[in-house]
């Protein structure tokens, strides 16, 4: 996996700006991106470039050392007057993601705490900052991924939504860590995966990811899951999270919440992997998670015209079935039927 | 609505051909294509130029006659031969709508019952078979929406999935019927409209078909149907139908069955409207009808690059939020937690 051997996210080798992989030019190129003036760094996150709770904190660490050599102060107080407007500025680029403002606060936090200290020495700490916020992720994607693994079996079928892959995060990753840890241990999972409309993170990044990778996967429409899960094809979900609630809540990329619904109508167990940052403990419920609404023109615009590695398998019926325990009534030119069915049907066309 | 001024299909001023609104190309272009040969129908049904059940079995039945002006046939017996041919062939095209094989049976058998009269009298019978489908076609869809009226109220909010309007039926359509016929009586209908991937009948026929008669659209993707209803939007869910089981199970475009498991999840009634000759009381259930699998090439390549009519709004949360209750586990680099997730969560991550 080519892409493997890079991070999504790093400090360049000056360590003057940030290169990022540009993921809305997956998987038909791979294509590093710098990031160096504060408008780079905004429209990489508001654009997705840089995309994934993790990966996007990781990124924001980062953005906050590299925009901060261009600060000009005289002095600890002007500079960190500098360092919130920046960081103020991060943070309405994605207003629903957590990873980004808690970056964003763990850096300012570093620099309030050394305000005194010389600029140079303030600099510094928001750089070891960044860097241990990139560690702490790796090291945390690992241990998502082997407590994944206690929950799933060799052989099993996983459907997963949007991309919580090494590009979303570092290394593993966090709802596919579990995969790629056990493709190295020798598990056969049989992977579905959500194209995830509008922007198909699911087409573009996950299946690429997983297909590179030597894993099962079949591509399917968001709409299909319903299909697979009633084909017995799959044993657990697996999603990542941008922000989880007190209670459990759990905002993830739109269509999260009706694959679960449909898996807790076949059965099926539905995993949230989700890193601790991710966790705001403040928002007693989802109702507390503001939802990013977009303009609409990734619903208008199909913007790629092959989003799909062209290796990846697919899964395409063109129908499904809806049980009639699901039909409030089915209305025909002879009347309306309502349940049993066979009974109200029988009446009016049986012979 | 230029459209509706002329049927999807109908049979051309010579009679000598089958003229449709190719759906292919809508909402960019309003193109008639021409259908003389056997393949040319084919071809048609098959790559969803004509499309809705109940449109692709007026189109059956209209080729079952054109088709039959070039047998070259010495007696009945040849010619039923050639027409048994024919409509097997018609039928291969798409394996699980009802209607297609259903026309063809009428027109097999109206051409059975007068197998000793001369060719000539055969052929005006299997073209008085193929009108009286059709004439038969738009006074269902006036029925269906009369009974579909019934089942709400003046400014409900409705969400619908595929298309199931003039285009896929005959005047007012099936499914999308009680809103046409409600528009002409004053109601203020608010409809979301889901895509409908792969293909995008939702984006580029129905939000273009009810936009164009002035009822107020939204357009979503298919994964938002859960967020749309859990936002309070949705009164009821309006779908056509392919086939209808004696039991009530109904075989329609795929994601038909999420959208029923997501509306029984918060309470909406689901409906389902159906032409009696999509009754298939042959089928005990579902599990007898068959699902046709399409090769993935249309998940693989978007080849709409604007299918979406750009006076059409669009409803875009780019989250959503998946209820505690939803979710297995969340796994967390600290630990995997259970419900209740306040004590779970605050246990592991509190302070």
């Amino acid at each position: 996996m080519e892409y493997l051997k890079n991070d999504s996210v790093k400090l360049s080798d000056d360590e003057m700006s940030v290169i990022i992989i540009d993921q809305t030019i997956l998987p038909n190129d791979l294509v590093f991106k710098k990031l160096s003036v504060r408008e780079d760094f905004f429209e990489a996150i508001k654009n997705l470039r840089v995309r994934g709770a993790p990966a996007i904190g990781i990124c924001a660490g980062y953005a906050m050392y590299v925009l901060s050599l261009s600060i000009n102060a005289v002095n600890g107080e002007e500079f960190l007057k500098e360092i919130l407007n920046i960081g103020e500025y991060l943070c309405s680029s994605r207003p629903t993601a957590a990873d980004l403002s808690a970056a964003v606060k763990k850096c300012i936090a570093a620099a309030k705490e050394n305000i005194s200290s010389p600029i140079e020495k303030i600099r510094e700490i928001l750089k070891c900052t960044a860097i241990n916020i990139h560690k702490e992720n790796i090291e945390m994607c690992r241990k998502i991924s082997e407590y994944g693994l206690s929950l799933v079996k060799n052989g099993d079928g996983i459907l997963t939504h949007c991309n919580a892959g090494p590009l979303a995060a570092s290394r593993y990753g966090t709802g596919l860590g579990t995969l790629f840890l056990g493709k190295e241990r020798g598990y056969e999972f049989h992977v579905y995966v959500d194209e995830t409309r509008p922007l198909l993170q699911g087409s573009r990044l996950t299946a690429y990811e997983l297909d590179n990778a030597g894993i099962d996967v079949h591509l399917i429409c968001d709409n299909m899951a319903s299909s697979v899960m009633k084909a017995g094809l799959i044993n657990a979900v697996f999603v990542g999270c941008d922000r989880v609630a007190a209670n459990g809540d759990t905002a993830n990329k739109i269509g999260t919440s009706g694959a679960a619904i449909i898996a807790k109508h076949y059965g099926v167990p539905f995993y949230v992997f989700c890193p601790s940052t991710t966790i705001d403990l403040s928002c007693k419920s989802g109702k507390d998670i503001p939802i990013e609404f977009r303009d609409g023109e990734e619903i208008r615009s199909m913007f790629f015209s092959r989003p799909v590695a062209p290796e990846v398998k697919c899964y395409d019926p063109a129908f499904d079935v809806t049980e009639e325990n699901l039909i409030t009534a089915i209305i025909t030119e002879k009347g309306i039927c309502r349940r049993p069915y066979e009974k109200s049907l029988g009446e009016l066309f049986g012979k």
